[in-house]
């Protein structure tokens, strides 16, 4: 059987959300069951050396990969959640955008010193929302033994701001086309 | 090894997210590696026999069951979302909520005539979410094989709209206590 280049199960969009913008379609990849399989099993064998007790991700589509990844690893799954979302009680982590900010919620018994963290997305752009995730996991008192992500856009820089982090990015994008 | 009981996993959380309603908080489970494996182990068992080439599962507690499953079934994951969200061209359902109305998205291409398809969430509650769900993949021409839930509460009596359907729920919570 031919290796699986993952990049040809990523279907480009022109002009998604917005003008000039090449949106990076994952559906493909995910509707391929021996595709999305594939890509389970590179981030376990990317990441099993580092023995993480807990997987991270941020909704939605975080959840795709973190939560298959943690079965696989045999780890927690902790979801991300905007606010309001999650019923306990949670730790807040707010974040600028581009315009405005965000914020993110974790439950505050979902980990804590001790617990070696995972952190999974499909995307890293300009890698605001994984710095979040990160930071929630840090004030809890876990180490951050890695960041995960399907895709890499390396031309907005993202990993700049994370560089104190160990990076695995399945396919890396180097401009918009 | 003790069997495993899927409901002392979940968190009872009162009046969340109004007073009164009492909130089954799934994140003790996915907390626990071997918890959620049961699940997905479980939901894989309970389907295997219908064959079913796609997952499909709405944002975002759905992806966290139906992404799993779909990789231990080795079936498509076609993700059901808000609108704006998916990038192609998508087939919409408008459904009645208690107050106002909602809509999910799905992309056109995702499914088809010859598609066995297995709706999977969290939570079966009044039901109005999955049966969206399920209208959307029959307009597209595919069979819906089943829907398998984590948690029904029986009360609401979300299968009285659903009984064409082949309901699987792993927990069921009779009233609100």
């Amino acid at each position: 059987m031919a290796p699986i280049d993952l990049r040809e199960h990523i279907r480009n969009v022109p002009d998604f959300p917005k003008p000039g913008i090449m949106f990076r379609d994952i559906t493909p990849l995910l509707k391929s069951p021996a595709v999305f399989k594939h890509t389970i099993d590179r981030f376990a064998d990317a990441f099993q050396a580092t023995r993480p007790t807990a997987i991270l991700a941020a909704e939605s589509r975080g959840f795709i990969f973190g939560a298959p990844l943690a079965v696989a690893l045999g780890a927690s799954f902790i979801p991300i959640r905007k606010p309001g979302k999650l019923p306990f009680q949670t730790r807040k982590f707010e974040y600028d955008l581009e315009y405005g900010s965000d914020a993110l919620e974790m439950h505050i018994d979902a980990i804590g010193q001790g617990s070696r963290v995972l952190l999974i997305d499909d995307l890293l752009a300009t890698g605001g929302t994984i710095e979040a995730c990160a930071k929630l996991a840090e004030a809890s008192g876990a180490d951050v033994v890695g960041l995960g992500f399907l895709i890499e856009l390396s031309f907005l820089k993202g990993r700049d701001r994370l560089q104190k982090y160990d990076i695995v990015s399945l396919i890396d994008y180097k401009d918009e086309s």
